[in-house]
């Protein structure tokens, strides 16, 4: 079986698209895992699939593997690449495209510019929601470190359908993220485990952002990550409803106009190449 | 400018391979960092360019460029999937090519199973061809570590064109590879810094090879790595003159007639996918 696929990335959180609509394709773990790898494979942070919907209200169903063949519910960067691969590849005329995802049905506006938005859904800020280990929702909590009092940082807690921390720092590049990262992914106040955001306020209208992503570690932008940010600077207001924040592998665009309203994030979708892989029954990479 | 090229591997070590005797292609430093970076280009440890022949004597001439832009010598791995590569293609017809190279006229030969044959060249042994401090040849040497005359390790010195050191060790998995890799790499008895392979003997015709890599550190395959260590196991009749080494990215085939001879090195080269990447003038990747 030969497949055509293409490259893509966005802001270096990089993908393998596939379209599943043209052509007659059955993925298997075992062919996510092959392509996967970064030196046996084709190597990608995710495997994005375009599938015809199952549904009449929306365009297309939207499929995202890890590398490791789990298949997983929402990637940002990739849903930026999903609208610009389906409009390249003219699957769509629509500058707003409606897509069902294995965690719900996310609408995609292309711009004039290239750029995409994204309608990242609303944040969820009660603890339970998180999850996170607090009696009441407050902008800030503090927790300590080592069981020891004397040790703790203050902190947001936000739920983007996945978990985020969120720490306001003076200097993001002072070293703290190597450090805090790791302790507060697997603090046990979050019992999910959690993703660590450190932020900069630069001025009302510009953050810079370090993401430390569960299970992972420091990545070059974690859309998510930076939705929660922008929450989380916003119950502080430190940023205005409109803020650019400086992610290690470029910029987004965030807006949220408060409680019970989505975030919009904001973004490139770049092109890299497009290539063809052939696989056979029984090849195991 | 749209430039077609295949991806492929040697044992893990892997390759962007570009035919430019068929493709009018001028390749710059700043295509091949673009290219070269795993998330936001194609990924490769190095680029291999087929290229007409400067000289009449040889099919092609075959340049090699590290991801970060830099041209190098020599890449074992690289040869097989070069002659793979040119035999796919329909470049040549023969099973035995000769290539020009930085580092020389080198041979291939294509075997009937797949698998491709090197001429790795005549291993240097005198201390001040590998470069390393030592009065005289010798099969081993002691050398000590930390200052400390208490703490040493028995290690052979061996020229590929690249320096090399190979311990003979009982068990490469036992931990010594991250100590001491990085320990000898930088050892003052290498001046040029240095190549440590971990060699444990099976049986006297199987070996199971580790290598820390000169500012690389541990890698799936090195190729001059592996005959470096069958020269040393050799001098020291530890092994056949044919010889199976177990890498981590798979396995190579060994065979040295001794000292003066050229040591032969046989192993596959895998074709992962074929690409197509757009280049504009002034692009920055």
């Amino acid at each position: 079986m030969r497949i055509h696929f293409t490259k893509m990335h966005g802001l270096g959180n990089d993908f393998m698209v596939i379209d599943a609509v043209r052509q007659d394709v059955h993925i298997t773990s075992d062919m996510v895992q092959a392509w996967g790898d970064r030196h046996f494979g084709i190597g990608f942070d995710q495997l994005l699939i375009v599938e015809p919907p199952t549904r009449p209200e929306v365009s297309f169903r939207y499929r995202i593997f890890n590398a490791d063949g789990d298949e997983v519910e929402q990637c940002g960067n990739g849903a930026r690449c999903f609208a610009a691969f389906v409009a390249r590849e003219g699957l769509t005329s629509s500058s707003v495209i409606s897509v069902e995802t294995a965690g719900g049905i996310i609408e995609l506006h292309l711009q004039d510019d290239g750029m995409v938005r994204v309608n990242m859904g609303v944040p969820r800020l009660q603890p339970t929601d998180v999850p996170f280990k607090a009696e009441n929702f407050q902008p800030l909590y503090r927790v300590t470190l080592d069981d020891d009092p004397e040790h703790s940082v203050e902190l947001s807690a936000v739920s983007m359908g996945n978990p985020h921390a969120v720490l306001l720092v003076d200097d993001v590049d002072s070293g703290l993220v190597p450090v805090l990262g790791p302790l507060l992914e697997s603090h046990e106040a979050f019992p999910a485990r959690v993703n660590v955001g450190f932020l900069q306020i630069i001025n009302r209208q510009v953050g810079r952002l370090r993401v430390y992503e569960r299970g992972v570690g420091e990545t070059l932008a974690c859309g998510s990550g930076a939705c929660a940010a922008m929450v989380a600077a916003r119950l502080q207001n430190k940023l205005d409803t409109h803020a650019t924040l400086q992610l290690n592998g470029g910029e987004l665009t965030l807006s949220w106009a408060g409680e019970g309203h989505p975030v919009y994030m904001t973004g490139p979708a770049t092109f890299v190449f497009d290539g063809t892989v052939d696989w056979e029954e029984g090849q195991d990479g």
